[in-house]
């Protein structure tokens, strides 16, 4: 047990997890099976997730709208091989008004169907394209084994639907949401992601590629973070989206779609924290900074606050999210507490550091003495502004040099058979079938992550797996 | 029909309502019964409004967290007058992942059940108290009529929750967020709002009192745009929510509710538009500022252009929100479409006012030449601020004008029916019985919309309608 008496990673990761979930407020239980509560630390986390991608979303010109949660369910069974991916998976609503319904409505797992209607409705000619639309909402998908943040069956994300005229531009707009995707995984989560092709069978029901975003978590496995999909022209025959192009012809639009959700929360309490608890990077912490007086005597209250508030003032003029713990409890239950809540930055401020104009400053990222400076307040906004830069850099380097120290080039099955077993992510060459890949999961528990870009100029080499020639490099993992 | 082809006002409010919201892409039509889609237009005017009151929200202490969608059928039975209330409304899940649930689930019509038995496991003590949260969600009523915006089957909302050791925290946390509706209201919508106590009839089912914000439309009819619940310790004792106090004695909660929704994009429509179209407040106008290049020869549009874009730029930099129309259209097409959207100042630059370093501003509140004025390009940015902020101030002044010409008091029965048929509204003294107000409404077709609190101590006057002595002023119209 660790001081938080919270279970050890090493002992058991998942249950790490979970008590780490409630223990630090980031979500509840709830009475709805399957589903959670997320709680305002969790929810503000969430917020400054929105907030990033929403920016860089808007950047490239992506506007928001809002479709209906309901979906007819002759709607789904339009594209085949979507309705056949989320048929388990769907609530069904029957009755409405006291009445049971004619046509039975699907609470939206996804909405590409109800939005590939409405884009049959407001594209006529090519001066409608591109559209680029993007939902922020709730989707339901009824999962069997769920878990807070990673599966739940009710999930809050964002969607991304566009129509293109050709698709040389759609595959351009799958890939440019991919890299907003990564950036904002590395420049905001300070996870680093690797972008890739996904496998036919990990592929999106009705998709012509799926492309995704891995993170490692620190128990080693795989999370798929967040996933842009070349849709072909796939919905657009289902739904006839068409237009009119320059010479009066009718043609069939290209469509995308990409998806990020409340997953990417378990993302960063699983890229990141530690047996003490959450760390979490300063761009996404709902508290940046955590302002604690220190003091023994009530007659040292005045002058320790009196010195405190004028910086947290200060600080919070400069756009930090400070937060200042008055309470009536020991400094080191306090520094446990927060240390638990993965807050970024720790200021403290004694009769001592009164009188000598000096205060001492706590980093989440690096425990104990090392992680400790005694600072002046002179200048003390830029000290904190550049610490908190320092921490965010420092949590994307760690979890940079975890991710590739456990990641291992394979020839052989056997020595992949190996890396797996030893709770790392393989990489080598694949020409499998579906039924090989399918018969890898089935052996050894790991699924292909995708086919990396950053290997996919390697020109061919043997299959680990077939001892065939293989032109592409594959990652296999064991993933939530 | 007006320049746009929309029915006037005058003629029929209703259809100059429908076609205005679809012609201007606030909204398009769904396949689902009673939902529509939100378009990018009506999404933006919708963020306006979320911004403005979640910044209201956050600097009074409150949090965002979010609840599940479903809520088990006998979450809802537990408090009578709730379940009461809602029942007709409801859409029930009862089918899900393949089976029929035992327990179907309710879709969220409105979340005080299920925030309710999440509250009674958070609050264990005084110290607990106040627990301040909001949620942002979408909530489901199937609704027989429904009209964009105004009702829908599903809608968008924000919902505040809150728990108190006292009454008197409690109905200080009701009239904090009425206040913070109002405010909203007035400043940001630039809606002119009559604050007050519903009656028996029109009070929140499961609450003590309601508080309501009503706004006159431009057909004088009464919009309820936004209600504050004190529901007293109604839910508390139905869900358990119990405090320790400072004596160590189990108390029950005081809890409030407040909710506000999409219901607003509609009361901006019909609280400023014209047989024009749209206007909307620059405060909650995704285009503050369309900007027009004027040309009639290919070899203009170059000088004009480069005379426009840094003064595009230099608004931008300071925040305001511009839109570039460089269509090949002609100008009078542009300034019909622009004015039909509402948007508030129109900034023109043809090659004469290159020469003389001159632009034409137009204010959509007040059209034609008199709206109209040409101004030096030295200090555009000041000038259109300006404007922008004087547009804001008369679109309240004219709504405030209006209503307060069409609220009439009356002393008799006679009377009230005599103002509600010439579409006004009607102020008196009342006394009335619940099931007279139910005749009033039958007989006339006018509502009580609240008891304002303006004319709260006015002491006690003769009831119109039972002659008797009242001590309080009621509001009647017809509303939406």
């Amino acid at each position: 047990m660790s001081k938080q008496g919270v279970t050890p990673q090493s002992e058991n990761f998942s249950d790490w997890y979970n008590e780490i979930v409630y223990r630090a407020d980031l979500a509840a239980k709830s009475p709805v099976r399957g589903c959670v509560i997320i709680k305002p630390y969790g929810y503000e986390v969430w917020e400054g997730i929105k907030g990033g991608l929403d920016r860089r979303f808007k950047e490239t010109g992506h506007q928001n709208a809002y479709f209906p949660l309901f979906i007819p369910e002759s709607y789904l069974r339009r594209e085949a091989e979507h309705v056949e991916g989320f048929s388990p998976e769907l609530a069904v609503v029957t009755v409405a008004g006291g009445k049971e319904l004619e046509e039975p409505l699907v609470v939206r797992p996804t909405s590409e169907t109800v939005i590939g209607e409405a884009f049959s409705e407001w594209i006529q000619s090519y001066r409608d394209l591109p559209l680029l639309i993007n939902q922020w909402a709730n989707v339901v998908r009824w999962e069997l084994r769920t878990r807070p943040f990673l599966r739940t069956t009710e999930f809050l994300w964002q969607e991304g639907h566009t129509a293109h005229a050709t698709h040389e531009e759609s595959h351009e707009e799958t890939m440019r949401m991919l890299d907003i995707y990564a950036d904002f995984a590395v420049k905001d989560a300070a996870i680093p992601v690797i972008k890739g092709l996904k496998s036919n069978i990990e592929r999106f029901a009705g998709a012509l590629h799926t492309y995704t975003i891995e993170a490692m978590m620190r128990d080693k496995r795989a999370l798929q973070s967040g996933t842009s999909h070349d849709l072909g022209q796939n919905f657009a025959k289902a739904f006839e989206i068409k237009y009119l192009d320059e010479a009066n012809d009718l043609q069939f639009c290209w469509t995308t779609s990409w998806g990020l959700s409340t997953r990417m929360v378990g993302a960063v309490v699983m890229a990141h924290g530690d047996d003490q608890g959450l760390r979490l990077p300063p761009k996404l912490a709902p508290i940046q900074v955590v302002a604690i007086p220190i003091y023994r005597k009530d007659e040292e209250r005045g002058p320790v606050m009196e010195t405190l508030m004028p910086i947290v003032d200060e600080l919070r003029a400069v756009g930090i999210r400070v937060h200042v713990d008055d309470r009536d409890q020991s400094p080191g239950f306090k520094f446990n507490d927060w240390e638990m809540r993965g807050v970024p930055v720790r200021l403290e401020i004694g009769p001592k550091d009164v009188e000598k104009g000096n205060a001492a400053l706590a980093r989440r990222d690096v425990l104990g003495r090392e992680g400790k400076q005694f600072v002046s307040q002179e200048g003390i906004v830029k000290t904190i502004q550049d610490l908190l830069d320092e921490v965010q850099a420092s949590l994307l380097a760690d979890a940079t040099a975890f991710r590739d120290a456990n990641i291992h080039d394979v020839a052989t099955y056997d020595e992949l058979k190996q890396v797996i077993e030893a709770g790392g992510w393989a990489r080598g060459w694949w020409a499998g079938s579906d039924d090989d890949e399918r018969k890898v999961k089935d052996e050894t528990g790991a699924t292909l992550r995708c086919f990396p870009f950053d290997h996919a100029d390697a020109g061919s080499g043997k299959c680990f797996y077939t001892e065939g020639s293989a032109d592409q490099i594959a990652l296999f993992a064991k993933a939530y």
